[in-house]
């Protein structure tokens, strides 16, 4: 289904090429003050067009709210929104109707409903997450106290190593790739130009940390704060993988090593637990990773079939970007807000 | 929540030390044969006090079915059923009343609900697991034609490197460790007497594959077949990573490189998509990774905090795995079973 | 929350006087031919501004798809609906802001929320059944094998006594009170105009008959077709009972009276159960009757208070029916429809 | 499903011929003091075999419960429970194998699911209704300043005319038929006796009021209060209709009679919006009312038909209420008492 939350709940709608994408945030409690430009600050974040490694497609992506405030509060009631399409190149697509392009969700599409949407991939176009970040803007608000902040931690084989207490958050938006190490960064970029020059496309990871959550938020058994936000970046087009705390690496550790002591107020001196044990906060930093492949869309000619099984040549020219790690950065942080914001919520029928 | 799965849908319950743990699957179809023997046969995989290696708690873990069958069959009516606890040792826990474990959930738990069942770590207790293969042995009946091959793909510093297509997972069940590689299989199960004679714990991996879904399972974008996956395996005690297909690897690679090209009938000549493209099924095999922590309680003397936030002393002195790993596999198994069985029953409303 | 429907799923948003109301079908199967004039038709029937006895606020209800089709049919995307407001008069209501219209929600939105919106009475208006009106309309096209028929069955006092099979629902839509017994509607029509030259409102009861519905719809225990019924007509604005087969009045009646008697293929000679026995469709006739108070805005004085908790007159001045009735017909089918809808796709995964 | 509720969420199983039903409450806040006799104490006031009246089967009904409890306190772990089935002669059903009782589920269940438990009815049994007195009891306790009290207010022809507030609940359950007026009582008493010796049944009605709701519970649009009490009303067994407030009589008012007239402090001088406006409370006394029809099974001996579609005589020897209404009285509070539990809950998120 289109929804995410149990009780702060997006339902989203739209395609990429269609009139307008959106959607309807429901379970956002009354009397939080709620500025339209709050939300378009982070859509700003997102959208396309704003530099030379990302894809020239043009989108204002301004966005609406059409219900759930009054007088700059929300009033209980659903907050719906809507995001106009306005760049809606259909001819760039119609050599994709018979074409099944590898790695995207054509065929599976089509496997699976009879037909698709072939226009700039319909329903499957990350455009979705445009929605997402609207919702997630909505729940940082909620979550005044809560401090999110994602960063690209890897494009390629150019990773970051420093550990994020290192890194100054601040940094983030200063470059073009959303690394807050600069020097790091110059090499992403550098790395990604090269990719685009030669019509390929890379990949990355981006690293989120959640400071501020109090101990309690999470469910013990499927509902696990760190499953949730599993779920949550897996959601995301192009994730594959998710890894929090400790994460792969912890695999190779003793008990010994990885157990974080316990030191005074429920602090711990170390944090491979990265702030979640059991399922739920411990009031400690709540950090993961996640991991995006490169762009399935690369300029250079594939191989693949058409609707009939025959072999194509496929050559793409619509607008793509070579590397949509950077982007995804203010998405991870939203799907980040959301899951938080539901356990927030949730967390008040803990106790009588 | 304890609940799981939309329409194929598990709810359970149980503490480690109650006098039984048990769930109830709602939503299986009438009409599947269902011989609790095929049940039994997947908890007996599971239940502790197998080797060695392995918790010597005691427990049979005897299913009994309560309702939902009639004369071998299902009849459409929630399957529930129980599974008693036998070998409570209540006086193993009596000192961890006041204390809280490092890298576990006690004090979490106490910041949540404002105290905790200290027996055995309460509903924490991954006994509950039992519960999900019980589920999971249903969700497998119900899918026959597919095929859910898991193994322990690296124990700490042992790593199985053969990709899983030169595996023959009937040598799975060969050995300690469920590793279907006998040579590797045995320097794992070195490694876990030689952590188990330090008083210490090992992590590692398992991997999952899944062959004969068809094409089309999965929805395009809040459950995504890999999300599913990702979040019934972030559900499993002690799990701290995901990846499918190309995972966190996939990340250094180009896109030219990545993309699996179609072949014939869909068919893909390489899967870095790991039978998932847009979260959807393509027919190909699916296969994932998990990563497990090293089991948090060991026989080291650890220090810690108490209620009152004093630092003290902790010796445990119960039953514990060195090393959970291999007693997850038939867990993994029956958790991806049940996401199937979810995602098969959804599919039969995708189109008209 | 302000979804509804397991798997035919409707989620809506909207106030009286905001910019536009909306919502988004999700769980609609791909393949459906989908044309927006059948919407549009179903919308017309329920529009305001229609007649002498129903409110002269003009709206012409103009419903715009944002997504989810292509090419004239449903892709399995969320479909995506707009009906933007137009005669938004604002000043209208300016003087409730600070009171508490009798029998109204003004008083327990206050308390539940804090404060409200009070234009048009914001979320509670019945502007919103625009919406249901346009799900409606799409699970009618799924379920084209199934005839959808209300009616006004009495308007205070004024009772339609005729069983529906003597009725031609071919005559409901030809007068003003969309009763099918054209004597009686004179009667009706009577009455409201009565009630409107005194500034006073009239209730009264809807019948609706699906007729088509095949056997083994609907789900044992929560999910009882008529329990979903009931709760789907117990949304409705000012709607206060609802009763299906003999309802009320069977509860005077003998088992040896009351029950139905099977005659062949499983068709029964009475059908007091109203096509429903056990919570599932039984291939008969499903009825029921919804009653509606009268409208609670009436143009007389009235006492009541304002937010201080002051004694003040109320003289309301604008635009109301003067009997809701008759423009729920169309409500009633929508929601029967939409309940309908969810048990087809769930009864596809009855049996294996 | 079998599940109910959205935070205070009850999930069932069990057949009439079972080992035992039971269920599972999720979802109930940690340290609520919870002793088991509070639950047998509700669960022996519906079960069978008390009285002249009512079906001679004999149940102890003995609840044990297996999980979510610590030291007298619930834990916010599920709280699950079982009812061992005790009198189970299976024989009394061998001949309702092959044949469709008439107005019962035999002929639904094998439409829906192909085949069917016939074995006092399988899942159909309103024994399940045992399980809904235990999540209701809890659900009680966690509500323990509201007071519910149901009570029979008509069985056939005879009417309790007095209106609720005339009534001392005090009196309900000094009489077999759960009447609080004496004289009524055993007008009611004789005409079920009078219908047994008959071998015929009789249906009746159920009042419920609630009283010390606070204002603020319920949803606006689609979980209306009033809408969820419907529903769960009408999820009893051979319930036909409901109505809230004014109900079905509320119709022949005009609006300047119907309106409750607000006086101070939100309390109104009447109360025909029984308690709920809007579908939120508002603090005055919640008040509705419940169609039973006449017990289905009845020993005269009927026609029907069986499988194949044959015509045959069936004489019913089982044992079985002749007015199932006096022991529904206990259910219609139960089922009460979840859906205010559930409400309670949600309503903490109303406001920031």
């Amino acid at each position: 289904m289109n929804s995410v939350g149990q009780l702060f709940r997006l339902s989203t709608f739209g395609e990429s090429h269609g009139t307008a994408i959106g959607g309807i945030v429901d379970g956002c409690p009354a009397g939080l003050s709620l500025d339209v430009k709050d939300i378009q600050k982070e859509l700003d974040r997102r959208k396309p067009g704003q530099s030379s490694i990302t894809t020239p497609r043009k989108e204002s992506d301004t966005v609406q709210i059409l219900s759930g405030l009054f007088e700059g509060k929300t009033t209980g009631a659903p907050i719906s929104f809507l995001i106009p399409n306005e760049d809606q190149r259909t001819k760039d697509y119609s050599n994709l109707k018979e074409v099944y392009r590898p790695s995207h969700s054509d065929f599976t599409y089509d496997s699976k409903y009879g037909f698709r949407d072939f226009k700039g991939g319909g329903r499957s176009s990350a455009r979705e997450t445009a929605n997402w970040v609207v919702a997630g803007a909505i729940a940082k608000l909620l979550l005044h106290s809560v401090n999110i902040n994602a960063f690209v931690s890897s494009i390629g084989e150019e990773i970051l190593m420093k550990p994020y207490q290192d890194l100054d958050f601040k940094q983030t938006e200063n470059n073009l790739v959303r690394c807050p190490d600069e020097e790091v960064a110059t090499r992403m970029i550098t790395a990604i130009e090269q990719a685009k020059s030669e019509g390929d496309s890379l990949g990355g990871t981006i690293t989120c940390v959640a400071q501020g959550v109090p101990a309690g938020w999470g469910e013990p058994i499927f509902d696990k704060l760190h499953a949730r936000l599993g779920h949550a970046m897996l959601s995301i087009n192009a994730v594959k993988g998710f890894e929090y705390g400790s994460g792969f690496c912890g695999t190779k550790m003793k008990g010994s090593e990885h157990n974080d002591i316990f030191s005074d107020g429920g602090k711990t001196t170390s944090n491979l637990s990265g702030g979640i044990q059991g399922g739920i906060s411990n009031g400690m930093d709540i950090y993961f990773r996640v991991a995006f492949k490169p762009t399935a869309t690369i300029m250079k000619e594939q191989s693949t079939i058409n609707k009939k099984g025959e072999t194509v040549k496929l050559q793409v020219e619509g607008r793509h970007d070579p590397c949509v790690v950077p982007r995804a950065v203010p998405i991870v942080e939203a799907m980040t807000a959301m899951v938080l914001a539901d356990f927030y919520l949730l967390n008040k029928n803990a106790k009588i």
